[in-house]
């Protein structure tokens, strides 16, 4: 299997880099709301991008994560000034990548890497410079390029595209299950990184392989 | 307003029918847990049909709704045998109108009525005879047909196409925000009945009005 796979395409929110990462500027500003405004934003946030995509009206994931957040405040019943909006926003900019992210990613170094998100060009520019990962991807490609959302076949067709290597030869690796399950259902060979032991989505599609850490992937592909 | 309106096509599942009322088929099976499994299969219903009109692989709402319930007995660790399953999913057939349903509808008839579902025929054809609201509309109209769920514009060109109307003298109504912002984005006019004074969905589309009631809406449409 292993040498079937020519380049590896990542995730970035939720698998390289933590999206729950701004509950303590959540907490500074709402305490003890913290939890529930992130995971209430998130949760909104893939909402959007799933209803403007169907809907064709995309619109780019800062405007997305933007006014995910201002539903989830409200839902909340927080007040959120533009003041703490804008530092809540700022605080996606700097996501703290998962412990092991750095070193797994040398130690699959052999292989072309890639980023395919849904982020915007200058929110993965950003978060990958304050994680200290540049020069690590050989492409950083964003659905800004298709105006479209995961799991759409468009978004995954772009990845091939641009890296020029063929579905069956990607591996890609994503935290969301039901991404990895559109990546999957398109062709590509997918690895599920599980962290928190969650069950996987009930859509019709298995991914490949399931591990619980990057660290565990890289095991997988020596084997 | 109300003299552009030449027929009412109402959302079924949360508008005229209340999808929680199978909380007490669930507290049977698994004590306490009714209010939480039914929102996390409901929320998972709907991620579903997004999902997998975005991925192109349309299933029917019966087999959506069966794989959101399995999913949602997992992820709180419930056991969910098949003869359970089918109990829950049977539940689904008989969901309680609202309270002012059968009275508004009435004050309304005055309109050609209708139903614009993702539920399949079946689904429907069972709710609205076990609710004793057979004969009140013209047309019960299912996604089914064009096999992608709400809120893509197909959807609600489908109501348009079916009813012979075109899609500026619709009045549309719904419970779901997200479902008349993509009526509203749609052409359709809108009301979005929102019983329980939550948000709207921040996706840059308001409703023409809000009601609080679908008693509300036989007022409005005679103001």
């Amino acid at each position: 299997m292993s040498q079937r796979i020519k380049a590896l395409v990542f995730d970035a929110y939720g698998t390289l880099f933590d999206v729950h990462s701004v509950i303590s500027t959540c907490n500074q500003n709402f305490p003890d709301q913290g939890a529930a405004l992130s995971q209430r934003w998130r949760a909104k946030q893939l909402e959007y991008t799933w209803l403007r995509s169907l809907m064709g009206r995309y619109e780019d994931f800062w405007q997305v994560t933007e006014s995910a957040l201002v539903f989830a405040c409200k839902s909340l019943n927080l007040s959120c000034s533009p003041a703490t909006r804008t530092q809540l926003m700022e605080a996606y900019l700097h996501l703290d990548p998962y412990t092991e992210v750095r070193e797994a990613l040398k130690a699959l170094s052999n292989y072309p890497l890639a980023i395919l998100s849904n982020g915007s060009p200058r929110m993965l520019h950003a978060v990958v410079k304050s994680a200290g990962l540049e020069g690590v991807f050989s492409h950083v490609i964003s659905v800004d390029e298709v105006k479209i959302y995961k799991p759409s076949p468009r978004v995954y067709q772009l990845a091939s595209q641009r890296m020029s290597v063929s579905e069956t030869s990607i591996g890609f690796v994503s935290s969301n299950s039901w991404d990895v399950i559109g990546a999957k259902a398109f062709g590509f060979w997918t690895c599920w990184v599980n962290r928190s032991a969650a069950p996987g989505d009930e859509l019709g599609v298995t991914p490949d392989v399931t591990v619980k850490t990057l660290a565990d992937l890289v095991d997988v592909l020596k084997a």
